[in-house]
């Protein structure tokens, strides 16, 4: 109580404040860890791996030498030993890789599997992708997975028994978005980010394609951004069912950040760093980039800001698994 | 006879020539065209489809503005409509494409399609490629159908009454290589490349790579080059049945075409001219890339020379569209 009277006083003093400046001044500006967010999803599935009879095992493939991709793997196996799920890290030379996925989709031991890329660094690596059974792709990148994913369609079957999967790194996002309350829980579900714009800068077939679909099947305005052009995705009319719309449209980086409540970055480079002064304040800012794409000063503008969210993609990997655990069962 | 003999003149008269050299004095080395080798294929296919009580459909979708591709769509409408085929080209927006490819896989009136890529010009072409149904997929570039040909996997059921399809570009340049002979007849099938040593200048997934491995499931030595690496694949073993095997190798460029009885060349730039002066004397040259990669002092070396490919490709679509209608006959 004494805090909130504190705080009123702040306002008077320095007068003509935004209610932004209200927020740094009250010092609601935070950095949101990953780790934070992960938490509870984590919690959940180990909950869930107690009432199995069997650990879930889940392979990971490494047929490269980049320290990067060592590194995801290292952090997946110490979440899957933390959360009950067997993981297993097979070394394989890059010519073996195709031999060593295809006899993983025919081991009853094996629940999920995923494969770090770049393997080829081309677009053999696609191929390699489409080689993981849909039944066994905790990623959540089979053809099938996107399809139902750009077309609204959430289950694998008629009667509505099998979900779809979702790509994990887009998923984590997502969640992060409803744990930061960007979705607005008062609004049905399937519509709680209407009326809020979001500039996504990348678009990647693996995240920033597939994520701006998702936001804007969920109601939002997206303007994604890539080298070529800048596309907006909105909800419109698709053959069978409500999906998302896509248009080309004119609009500079700085005029659409100027308009978005939220700004995700995925600039893979080093170099590349936001211009955060074209923020509206108070944005939430999210970075899936391994690059920090935004420099510290980003708090100076941002009301909500996540640097990295690798542990959630975790988590949503491992949710998955349970997924294709589930399915399997049905 | 007298011409016979008239060539035994010469080869005395200059002595120490060597074989190729009089193969050059003679003019057995030619130029091959595209269209002298689709015409059997062209007249095969017009027959069985003189037989059908419909004419098949083949939907080609035209999103971009490449004059190329227009071309491209022009030259398969002639050659569908002089083959018994009905072409139909649906120009539409890039945004529509996806919903369009999702009607024409539903509508029975539609027994083949093909889209004209580029679209996008990035991974979300690979995306839209793979919409397409493979029981429609007259380019053959389905995941399913290219994980048949690297497993060497001839058929789509157990009952071996469904054809795989072969990516029609590969298909086009193996019968091209039959039709000059390289293939030798009186080896049996499935080996009648032993003891060929051929280099594929190209590594692309829609291609260069699928190419190099039905070459080699067929028993030749492939160096496979693209502007990273060197590979080369042989035939060995896989897990279910024989397949080729791949090695990143240290060789080069002049010593794997000094080596290569049949050299093939993809490379899609204006500027690219394959060093005619390494090629051994009487090699075949192949050009599928819509660039010419030979200049004419190729005739100086090879025996055999095809500076394109198209006629032969579209013929191999057609060839394609009857297998699909005979696979959804069985």
């Amino acid at each position: 109580m004494f805090r909130t009277v504190y705080r009123v006083y702040e306002i008077s003093l320095f007068g003509s404040l935004s209610q932004f400046d209200l927020l740094k001044l009250t010092g609601f500006i935070e950095t949101v860890l990953a780790s934070s967010i992960a938490k509870a999803y984590i919690d959940e599935i180990r909950q869930k791996v107690e009432t199995f009879d069997r650990q879930p095992v889940l392979v990971g493939f490494l047929a490269n030498n980049d320290p990067a991709a060592r590194m995801y793997a290292n952090w997946t196996k110490k979440t899957c030993e933390e959360s009950g799920f067997k993981y297993v890290l097979k070394e394989v030379n890059k010519e073996e890789l195709e031999d060593e996925v295809l006899a993983a989709n025919e081991d009853d031991e094996v629940n999920g599997m995923m494969v770090y890329f770049p393997v080829f660094g081309t677009r053999q690596d696609q191929y390699l992708q489409q080689l993981i059974s849909p039944e066994k792709d905790v990623e959540g990148l089979s053809h099938i997975y996107l399809q139902n994913l750009y077309h609204n369609v959430r289950y694998l079957d008629k009667e509505e028994k099998k979900k779809s999967i979702l790509p994990c790194t887009p998923l984590a996002i997502v969640k992060i978005l409803e744990y930061l309350g960007v979705y607005n829980t008062l609004i049905p579900y399937g519509n709680r980010l209407y009326g809020k714009t979001i500039t996504v800068i990348n678009r990647s077939e693996i995240v920033g394609r597939p994520l701006a679909a998702l936001l804007a099947n969920d109601g939002a305005v997206v303007y994604s951004f890539d080298i070529e052009n800048v596309q907006r995705f909105t909800r419109g009319k698709g053959l069978k069912m409500k999906h998302h719309e896509v248009a080309d449209v004119d609009i500079s980086l700085k005029d659409a950040t100027n308009i978005s409540d939220v700004v995700i970055t995925g600039v893979p480079t080093e170099s590349y760093k936001f211009p955060v002064e074209y923020l509206k304040d108070g944005a939430v800012c999210i970075n899936f980039s391994s690059f920090k794409n935004f420099d510290p000063e980003v708090k100076n503008h941002a009301s909500l800001y996540v640097p990295s969210i690798g542990k959630v993609t975790i988590s949503m990997l491992l949710r998955n698994l349970l997924r294709l655990i589930d399915n399997k069962s049905q």
